[in-house]
């Protein structure tokens, strides 16, 4: 990487501490990244993302911020990038997915929250993340109890605007949601100065539907008999897709989905040909929470499909690109945004039909169901899940594992002997 | 207590399992209430209450219910009992303190749940407790993310209606409670059969505020210097309150408050003269849940109000009596509601003020902070309220504790050293 000193100083970055997290990331990347065999060409782009991870991109961000452009963080898929861009900002998804943050996280979040929020705490308040630092504003929402709390907490630190996700998806909260989008919108306007015109709306819904397009072509070759591309390689597109350059990703995705297609039609595949085909189901996995993927695909299996927030959530739904109002636009947002079937929706069956919709469509072996500790929503569908794939006769295993390495061991046995079973049916 | 055994079975109760619980609870009970010296002679109705938890109350709902009067269970102070009582049915509070419960609760919700939804979870879907079974309908609310998911679990096995708490307290978010309020009436009305006028809801307003007034007046009586009553008298008649006959309980809490104010004037208090004066603040304690102020007063501490909803949070607000119309009704009800200051909000610093406000008013020595474990909410506020009672120069402890006794000689030590240190500022 190149010197960013300069630039991590002038973020407020706390530089000794954040150089322990640069001196361990290469190599724990390189161990799960750079020994795969056979991987695609067209993924040194997202090698070279990852070792400039708080380096290019932060310049990128900083020299926007210099020529007034504004940069706003978010947590969550059901926050609207369309109207941050339409705003001339840049929208960067902030999850943490590291415990190097849980113990400045624990100063301020009690010990007992989810590996994901407090690692997203730690991040922000050890001044360890220059992403966070980067943000103008921060972008919450209601979606969990750990996160609700967790913007009372952000808020001693840095603007913050929470959009207020109902429990339910009734007509009415359509319409709570789009007075939500509608709210956001001028909140946006007021940080940037920019006007969000409907044309602008439209402009963005394009840009961002691109990106989304990409990422359908890209899990599209997942689908076929033997893979293009390992699980884990797309899962770190996917990941890379929060905060990277809309246009860019987009070019970068369709120039690898070149490149897999062609794999395809030579019959080119990553994983040995007997690799059952997992799809994941859970919460979502932010960089560098690669570890799941990893012990799947070092234990034989091919990860195929997730339908997680870093997965499936976050593009299998496009926005509707007639809206010519902004009005429309409040409206098609809505409804776009809230097909997605997340935990914190009571009741949220439609999460059901789309894990069964997926294991069809990607010819999926097995489930592997993912929460991390005290993940409640999550935590309390796996019942409900395991009852309706039961019926569908469809095999699912809970892994619940906080970003901690100590029990690979022992995911890894209960994966094999998953496989095993799955392999024999 | 007679025998009910035919109306137990009546209610399809698994009688084998639940003569286990009838068979503990006398003696628990009474090692915690019946060895305090000085009880006031009218906690004679409350200890038949208890004696007969199984027994008479339900009964009465029994014959409620042959008359074709429904019964409706409730889990939250945010559930407007007034819309309940109008609609000539009976509301029953049903959350859960013991962990009696916990390993039928585990079959249907994760083992990491908090300890009253895990034991409600264990109560219904065990039919080991007759309240659960005398209800027609339960209603839920989307407070935190355990009962959001409890309710898919519940709907299984009942009827339920659930109400949509916004995570907010903005201009919008009452309107829209006035509409989940008015949405509850008209299921209500489907259930029974009763139209709910504007007249009926100005009655049971008027009878619901009356037992709010007892409760009041009670707590007005543990100001004074040396209480008349122990704080785990008062913690149980407000337990009782949820879910015994209104005007019969505001008529006996009356009479307890005759008692009550006579002590006063005559100088009778039950605590010795030093005893340092506990405000607790924190989750519900639902019966039998008396542990911490049992601790707390066999430790030589006194406890002179709850912060809870199980304390000042049921009764402190009243409902504004002046609506003439169903659409007044429901914009009074919503603004009262919607006062209660809990952590399932963002933000929810009205919450400190509370506190604060009922330590001087209660002239308390010092705060007991009292978590559920994986209580997301509670526990994220903790810091907060310790900063800000910090800057007021109030002691606080946090006491996290679950239904178990093992930790029971930790809190002790824990809070006798509390005391002292209280008792030394």
């Amino acid at each position: 990487m190149a010197d960013y000193k300069e630039l991590w100083t002038s973020l407020d970055i706390d530089l000794e501490k954040h150089d322990q997290l640069c001196a361990v990331l290469p190599e724990f990347y390189g161990e799960i990244y750079m020994q795969q065999e056979n991987r695609p060409e067209a993924m040194n782009y997202y090698n070279f993302v990852v070792s400039e991870i708080h380096g290019y991109r932060v310049q990128e961000l900083a020299d926007m911020r210099k020529d007034g452009k504004k940069v706003v963080g978010t947590f969550c898929v059901y926050v609207p990038d369309e109207i941050i861009v339409a705003a001339n900002a840049a929208s960067v998804g902030l999850c943490a997915g590291s415990e190097f943050w849980h113990p400045d996280g624990e100063k301020v979040v009690p010990r007992n929250t989810c590996p994901l929020v407090k690692a997203a705490a730690g991040a922000l308040v050890g001044n360890t993340c220059p992403y966070f630092k980067s943000c103008d504003m921060l972008v919450g929402e209601t979606t969990c109890d750990a996160k609700k709390k967790l913007w009372e907490t952000f808020a001693e630190y840095t603007p913050i605007h929470v959009m207020n996700l109902s429990s339910m998806k009734r007509e009415q909260d359509y319409i709570n949601w789009q007075g939500e989008i509608k709210l956001f919108k001028e909140r946006m306007e007021e940080l940037t100065g920019v006007e969000v015109t409907a044309e602008k709306l439209s402009e963005s819904t394009k840009l961002l539907n691109d990106k989304r397009r990409a990422l359908q072509r890209l899990y599209e070759t997942r689908k076929v008999a033997n893979p293009p591309i390992s699980g884990k390689d797309a899962l770190l597109v996917t990941q890379i897709a929060f905060y990277d350059d809309p246009a860019r990703f987009t070019q970068m995705t369709n120039q690898l989905c070149d490149e897999l297609e062609k794999r395809i039609e030579n019959g080119e595949g990553v994983f040995e040909k007997k690799a059952p085909r997992i799809l994941i189901t859970g919460i979502p996995m932010a960089i560098p929470n690669w570890k799941l993927h990893h012990i799947i695909e070092t234990s034989g299996g091919a990860v195929v499909a997730e339908e997680t927030c870093t997965g499936v959530k976050y593009f299998q739904n496009l926005v509707d690109e007639s809206a010519s109002t902004l009005e429309d636009h409040y409206k098609i947002l809505a409804d776009r945004y809230l097909k997605t079937n997340c935990a914190c929706f009571t009741p949220n069956t439609s999460r059901i039909d789309d894990i069964v919709r997926l294991y069809k469509e990607y010819a999926a072996d097995g489930v592997v169901y993912y929460t991390l500790p005290f993940c409640t929503t999550y935590a309390a569908e796996f019942k409900a899940v395991k009852e309706a794939l039961a019926k569908e006769n469809i095999p699912v295993i809970n892994i619940e594992s906080d970003y901690g390495l100590e029990d690979a061991g022992q995911i890894k046995t209960r994966l094999e002997a998953f496989f095993e079973m799955i392999g024999n049916k």
